[in-house]
């Protein structure tokens, strides 16, 4: 082990951000505060990769680098001075010991290797990607892909965070679920402020799975409003997806704590999940117009974006099904069975 | 100990529901069914005890006994011929085992010595009343005024019921708190229904606590949304609501148990409070339209009738502050110094 590694507790932290979108930068206009507010515990400047484009002709790196606005993905809002856009992988990570994913998760696979190669000893990274991968095998966590192609610790950090409002200063609270209570602690100082209030909650796979499962309860509740259903209906099947989600993480991964469920990551995500959001419109608009498909609605309504709720709910019926739990997911399957089998969009009120 | 009591497994219960509003109306339209589908549980006719007044100079109990409708409280729906509207509250409850509280507990001190002196020995109540009374001393549990005021054991009925969607046969879902199992059960066959699904809770001070501290939360959802913020502020809003409830619960009351705040009449109620409801709605105006008094607002948007969260939160803030436990409890603290010491609403997201 190299004295850096020894030197965990003391050393200054390098952050390396991974990604450029718009949960980046307004994650990258917190961090760039507190890397600086703590100068002993960060290294002031922070490396975030951007994916290179030109914008009218100008690189996108230098518009960051020199006007301090991700004019593309967070138009309208200033990044602090000491987060430098760096186009090139390998130099973005170089040395860091605080490795921040923050992009979408097919691009994981290509650019791990290359980050193995460059961090430093002792590195630790964590996951703001919500969703969730899926193999031959089933649920694929984006933490585990990140483990394992890195060969490094990956905590995450889920919430009530919708991206514009994070990048107003508006008030809102998040969830670190990490193994490491040190780790935990380094990442709390990086992403707390006054208006993004940190919890660590010492249960990863719970946080990272409620950020994938509340998009399935979502599908849900865009049905209950594309019927006309009125609020007792709507907490009804809000409730019970909540109570689903914790059978899920308990069923089938370990570690699970109760608690997850009541921090931003579990209840507060669901609600803003259930009420705003992009999987309770589709679905919403699923059932008003009778025949549309979900390929359709991703194409008109998210641009040719994938739906995660729809993508995830397919899964996980697959999952209770080849483990003979239907039964006890009444909630998931009917929303799996509207959304594919053609199971009347009522059935969600008559579980 | 009379023989009836001893047969409380096989005797058949009769049900006496004490109220006659939009409320008990809509949980009549279930429960007659109930008694009738359950013959060796229930006697069939339920007597409902009706305040008589005159609807165009006819008796509001014979147009109910003829009509089979409360044509002033839940007009448009019909009510099962075995509901008999009684306007004489000894003859309403003699011998009955099973009494359902469903009235503006105000009423309860004086109707209490009159149905003590009625019932059947053996018998228990169920209160659908939501809302807490205080005294000198503090919160006092409407279920324990009528423990108290009729001396037999009492649970509660909780969740997210909004009367007329529960009357059109929307689906839901209620708790039923109760120390006794027993009880419970028999409880349960008469208000469980396809469209209103009933889980017990051996927990009824929870559950009673969650009905009226879920209006405090609604008060600070209101502000919120009074003063334009968004998903992620009044997400973060409702998750510490429902943590400052808990915490209230497990500290001033015992037995209280986790699991009852992801039952309907925790998270869900919740949920249905902070969206609609009249204590949200009130909260909303108060920050609108700066320097309305809430009485003003009880004038106006309630035609005289009392906000149950604003008053809940003056008394929840005295019981904190008179135990030293203020620092625990940020959100319901300053939820009342809004309401009542003019603090800034924006105060309400610098917790």
């Amino acid at each position: 082990m190299s004295s850096h590694s020894h030197d965990q507790w003391t050393r200054k932290h390098k952050v390396c951000l991974v990604g450029s979108g718009n949960w980046a930068c307004a994650i990258a206009r917190i961090i760039g505060v507190n890397t600086t507010k703590y100068p002993t515990v960060f290294e002031p400047v922070i490396n975030m990769w951007v994916y290179e484009e030109l914008i009218n002709g100008r690189k996108l790196t230098e518009i960051i680098n020199e006007d301090h606005e991700n004019v593309k993905y967070l138009p309208g809002y200033q990044l602090p001075a000491n987060i430098v856009a760096v186009p090139d992988l390998k130099e973005a990570a170089s040395g860091a010991d605080v490795l921040i994913f923050c992009l979408p998760h097919q691009f994981l696979t290509r650019l791990l290797p290359q980050i193995k190669e460059v961090i430093s000893p002792g590195a630790f990274a964590v996951s703001l990607i919500k969703g969730i991968d899926f193999n031959d095998k089933g649920i694929v966590l984006v933490s585990d892909i990140i483990r394992e192609g890195v060969g490094i610790d990956c905590s995450v950090l889920m919430g009530a965070n919708v991206a514009n409002e994070v990048a107003a200063g508006d008030f809102c609270e998040s969830t670190l679920g990490t193994k490491h209570l040190h780790q935990g602690e380094v990442l709390r100082q990086l992403f707390h402020a006054p208006t993004f209030h940190v919890n660590i909650a010492l249960d990863p796979h719970g946080v990272e799975l409620c950020g994938a499962l509340k998009n399935v309860v979502a599908i849900g509740a865009g049905f209950c409003d594309g019927l006309g259903y009125g609020g007792n209906t709507k907490a009804a099947i809000i409730r019970l997806g909540l109570i689903e989600m914790k059978k899920f993480c308990y069923r089938f991964f370990d570690g699970i704590k109760e608690d997850t469920f009541f921090e931003s990551c579990g209840v507060a995500d669901l609600i803003t999940t259930c009420f705003g959001g992009r999987n309770r419109k589709c679905a919403e608009l699923f059932v008003k117009d009778k025949g549309v498909t979900w390929e359709t609605l991703e194409q008109t309504v998210l641009n040719g974006q994938k739906l995660q709720g729809t993508l995830t709910a397919k899964e996980v019926y697959h999952i209770i099904k080849d483990t003979n739990a239907l039964h006890e997911f009444p909630l998931f399957t009917t929303i799996y069975r509207v959304a594919y089998e053609g199971a009347d969009p009522k059935s969600i009120a008559q579980l």
